[in-house]
């Protein structure tokens, strides 16, 4: 910048957040965010549906909204359908799914129709951080359900409602991932699911179920997704394309009835979800979920293993994880008055990146003792020198005996 | 919906635009939208980049932002680089560029770090609808600058810029289109670009540079970018690739020094730019830019011509247009008295879509005489048949004698 250089400092809105540094590269032990296996990104599909879709439609592409509208191109939409009745019960149709940015655009659009400055919203008290970063954003109050084994739990539920419906509060909606909870890879009861179901209608509060692992559970048959037992439009689902394929595809989908649709396809103003993904993704989908999605479970399955046994082996007993029946991620509860973000500076330096406990809480102090550790990325070696090396910080830092 | 299904209208937030209705497929004869020459989507030319980036780097799909971070993959934006030297004059490097989700994103980002309700900010009197309808939903003052044949005039403008001075008012930017203007293709002079500069220095005021269409000039030597003349950072200059390759590919980007660019990326959060569309853009255009845009610019101007000449034969003198240097639109006057608004829906039931002035306007009265035609999507023939039906539409509505 020369020195007659102009000076942003006076004209930026005065309500940002702070600047971002620059980029340093991915570390070399990296158990953050969602990443996924990259092992399992499937190169040949993709050269192969690449060579299909250009082939196929590729006029389409100097058109917005392509052939199928705003909502997504049909192959899509009608893979996320299909998937849907055969995986997780849901009867639904094309014209109740909306192709979006990742289920971060989901979650964003779905708050920008609902949401208002003031107004409270229930998530698990352990949560998804962008989903809560989302809510504290737009200045909504959050209150948090405790969880357990079973996931949420429901007589927490029942109580925090009457409490607010005390007050004279109907909350906009309870924000759920009853399958794989984010981050603590619970999976709520069947029983639960209906008494969610049941409160949902004696509060007159909907339902927001974002199932983005839903899956990545190990086994065969599970726990059908609450909007499967709905048929009261109480229920908006979400899910994600990120965790099965890689989330260099951005993109995520919403299944939504029509009158809070037509208020999403309002507010999206995005010119259409982009196209070249959607074709992609939808062929290859409509061709080789089944295998492929056995596949990634099965390798994530093997590293959750792995991770597990590299944590009991380095960590001791001195932290406390439950193995979760799938998805992506161990939610590590360290020892007793330990502050996970002040680990995260001396572990980066090694190159070791986690997710300290507290952006993925309602209360963030509730959760200073928790580390939350994605499997996904690193290689099964690399998870046993990572986890090796993040002992030896901690240790180091007094957090380990 | 069942019955007893959940009312979701006490839910909503109070601040909502009109639902949408249902999508009901692209017109016949497409006029609207910045739609792309659909013979020009390089079809061969994606199939040929699919393979080689998925065989090249795939796992990398398996990370957040890839392995170039949060501004986008490395060979996208050193092809932005490139480009940006070779055909606009520009300096940069690719600290300065943030891939985004097309043109539209770059907006969104740059609106949302500097402006706040009751702000103003500067455009040209008639411009981009999406720029002007994010200003309007964002409570900004938006004040017009009066365009003649060679752009924006820059006496009107330093006549806005000394009236707002004076009652104390510094505005956030001064938005130009000023290659190939939306919509009226007009190509602000050398001599203005070095006006514009000077009040932009004058004042105080950043110059936001949305260079669009900037690439669809049918000329091979043109006027360089308000960007490549400025080293004091006062230019925060945008482009896009949906009016090269289509819509469909939702790839823009922005050239910003750090001080904003810190600002833009702690903005943008959208977990990253779909990386698919930028791998295949990437190699796509840093193997074929140079033949591919000229193949693009010789195809548009033939259509422009196509249209011209349609509108002289179907609509006689009774319209009034200018035929630009390049670009996909003509901006088209309409007999005095004449409310283009009025003309919309007759025309779309014989299955013509044109976008009515008011839309591009800073003063949406001053331009309900006027329609923009896109000619990029239709093909000659339709250009010829879809003008030849809406002359009759606008007969039989009483707009033309």
């Amino acid at each position: 910048m020369s020195g007659n250089g102009l000076d942003y400092s006076a004209l930026f809105n005065k309500d940002l957040p702070p600047p971002a540094g620059r980029w340093q590269g991915h570390p070399k032990y990296n158990f953050i965010g969602g990443h996924s296996d990259p092992d399992k990104v499937p190169t040949e599909g993709f050269i192969e549906s690449a060579d299909r879709v250009f082939h196929g439609d590729p006029r389409n592409i100097s058109m917005y909204n392509f052939s199928g509208g705003p909502q997504g191109i049909l192959p899509l939409r009608e893979f996320v359908v299909d998937k849907l009745g055969r995986h997780r019960g849901i009867e639904t149709t094309i014209d109740d799914v909306l192709i979006t940015g990742g289920s971060g655009q989901a979650i964003e659009l779905i708050n920008e129709i609902l949401l208002e400055p003031g107004d409270t919203a229930i998530v698990e008290a352990f949560s998804f951080s962008g989903a809560l970063g989302n809510l504290r954003r737009r200045g909504v109050n959050v209150v948090g359900i405790n969880l357990d084994g079973d996931g949420m739990r429901m007589d927490h539920l029942a109580e925090v409602l009457e409490g607010l419906r005390d007050k004279g509060v109907r909350p906009k909606y309870i924000y759920t991932i009853p399958t794989l909870q984010n981050p603590t890879g619970t999976v709520l009861t069947m029983e639960r699911r209906h008494q969610l179901l049941a409160l949902s209608e004696q509060y007159g509060v909907p339902i927001f179920e974002d199932e983005c692992y839903a899956d990545l559970i190990f086994e065969g048959e599970y726990e059908n997704a609450i909007r499967s037992m709905d048929d009261t439009n109480r229920v908006l689902h979400i899910g994600s394309f990120s965790k099965t394929l890689g989330p260099g595809t951005r993109l995520g989908y919403v299944v939504a009835p029509w009158e809070v649709m037509s208020r999403l396809l309002s507010r999206k103003n995005d010119a259409g979800t982009g196209v070249m993904d959607q074709m992609i993704v939808g062929d290859y989908f409509n061709n080789h979920y089944d295998e492929h999605i056995l596949d990634v479970r099965a390798a994530l399955q093997r590293k959750c293993d792995v991770l597990g046994s590299a944590l009991r082996e380095s960590f001791g007993p001195s932290v406390e994880f439950d193995v979760p029946r799938g998805g992506m991620y161990l939610w590590v509860k360290l020892p007793d008055g330990v502050d996970s973000r002040a680990l995260e500076g001396p572990a980066l330096r090694e190159g070791i990146a986690f997710n300290p406990g507290p952006d993925w809480s309602a209360d963030p102090a509730a959760a200073a003792g928790y580390i939350r550790l994605c499997f996904a990325l690193p290689s099964e070696a690399e998870i046993r020198e990572g986890v090796e090396k993040l002992a030896d910080v901690f240790r180091r830092e007094g957090a380990l005996p």
